[in-house]
């Protein structure tokens, strides 16, 4: 793939409603060019979400578009560079002739700490603490150390790898579940999705790491949820509709699981009336573990510089997303 | 000190309100007779909380005693070896032939974790998550990981190097305080108690492992507290009383502290009347965050073994409580 016009637009696709930490200014694109010298001033930027620089983008850059709109308004589109992992509402969409590359590896290092506060929360029965704090009830549970412990790892890209490498740190056993069921560092064994039923009462933490496609939907279904162990903690980084959360709920409910730290919701944001809020031993994180507050957009723009060259040179870019897979 | 008798009589001060991690039952006793073969047979044990065997007996093993019931109706009595750690129900209250014992480094690899936790639990603003859940809102915190962070360490002891070696496994700058200024492992710098107002405004985590003595009794007082800086959050494990909790909840009401994770409170229980149930991002955690489940009781009888070895051939204790300064 390589750039057709001289400098090719670049329509940046921010969205109004992105908080400070996901917003794509003029600033950090600035300051991205800085990091990379001289690699911006090959193309233009286009902000303001003007439906006329969109009609002649050859990128779009961002985090929010929908597949409609760019079929019907970006005529010259060529590639799409995500600043999400998670690309659900596009892939499957787009036409085939368009590059769609994502920006999975960006969330490993704070994806990682969180995914382990999620199992040290769980192994310290933080959950059930505050808990016992809404009744204002003293209700001590004395634990043990995490070391020796088993998180079995659902996903085993860059999130779970980050995951992973946390547990390691404090000795626990990980086992990663991919579809391969080819080895992957820091995991202590590595099983296929096809095998994971055998796996699954072995662990003492549960964390989900995977994107939601057509294959992973529903994958860790009310079967698979019901062969975790009474003592089993769940950790949710990944996409809601991968797990049966129904399921696991009566679980929580029945005291049959330790509890659950989920950071994904369907949808999002959690409305109001969801029984989601009341469940007992259920710690609801809005969508906050894995996006790192200080350095999302410039990890994300460091991404974005890094396939603008090979673009440019007309080499194959990074974090390609299979648009069949999904990911 | 040395045995006065041929086989010394051991009173079991077992308390019946222990919950099953803090029973000093036989079968714990015989267990850790089997892991120091030989050694128990040099004493006899007296269980059932008799006041006749109290009478008799030269040795005090146990949690639960009472320095007035001792003076009185163990006139024989020669040392005592507490399964706690912080023994200020004791100190300063016996007479000065009696040697305490305490149970110093049992809370170790558990405490560091849980104060790792909290920690964990502070950066990634789960205190608010918890809040915001309790009223059903969506409320999104993007936080940045650990690494490269300050934990201020109150107290350098087996607690706090426990803490910090927890720290420095993520990264974290580690600044200890103790009576002396003197250096000790895991930490990147220690200060003397003298100096602390110095670097409390360079905590962003606060972590207190000290015991309540007559010096350490509101130490952290007022003035303390307001040093710390307002992205400050807090870990207690050792004693409220060194804290002045008034003052912390009013920064934690006027939202210029990130939160709080306590795991001790006077009185214990924490009263259902008390208001600290419901101070925004403050996590009661039951006074269970130090105590280790499964091995508590089996180390604190280690402890007592190893002690009871240097008791019987007449040399000098170990953990030994200097009763004028209480630890």
């Amino acid at each position: 793939m390589a750039a057709t016009s001289q400098r090719p637009l670049v329509y940046v696709a921010d969205s109004p409603a992105s908080g400070p930490a996901h917003e794509i200014t003029r600033a950090r694109i600035r300051a991205a060019a800085r990091r990379h010298p001289g690699l911006f001033e090959g193309v233009r930027f286009a902000y303001g979400l003007k439906r006329a620089d969109l009609a002649k983008a050859e990128i779009v850059l961002g985090v929010a578009f929908d597949a409609t709109t760019l079929r019907q308004d970006a005529p010259r589109l060529k590639w799409i560079q995500s600043i999400n992992a998670g690309v659900e509402k596009l892939a499957g969409k787009l036409d085939a002739g368009i590059a769609l590359t994502n920006a999975s590896g960006l969330h490993g290092p704070k994806g990682g700490e969180f995914g382990l506060t999620g199992m040290l929360i769980l192994n310290h029965a933080v959950q059930r603490f505050v808990g016992s704090q809404r009744r204002r009830a003293w209700e001590p549970v004395f634990t043990t150390p995490i070391e020796g412990k088993t998180a079995v790892i659902v996903g085993a890209g860059a999130l779970g790898q980050s995951v992973a490498k946390q547990a390691k740190r404090h000795g626990m056993r990980t086992i990663g579940i991919n579809t391969s069921g080819k080895r992957v560092a820091g995991f202590d064994r590595v099983v296929k999705v096809a095998e994971m039923a055998r796996v699954l009462p072995l662990a003492d933490f549960l964390v989900v790491t995977l994107p939601i496609t057509p294959a992973t939907e529903n994958l860790i279904d009310r079967a698979a949820i019901g062969r975790l162990p009474d003592r089993c903690g769940i950790v949710n980084l990944g996409r809601a509709r991968v797990m049966d959360y129904d399921a696991m709920v009566e679980r929580l409910r029945a005291g049959t699981l330790a509890g659950a730290v989920l950071d994904v919701f369907n949808p999002e944001p959690l409305p109001a009336d969801s029984p989601l809020w009341d469940v007992p031993n259920l710690i609801v994180s809005p969508h906050a573990g894995v996006d790192d507050g200080a350095v999302y957009v410039e990890r994300g723009l460091d991404i974005f510089a890094e396939n603008l060259r090979r673009y440019l040179s007309g080499r194959k870019l990074r974090n390609l997303v299979d648009l069949a897979r999904g990911y």
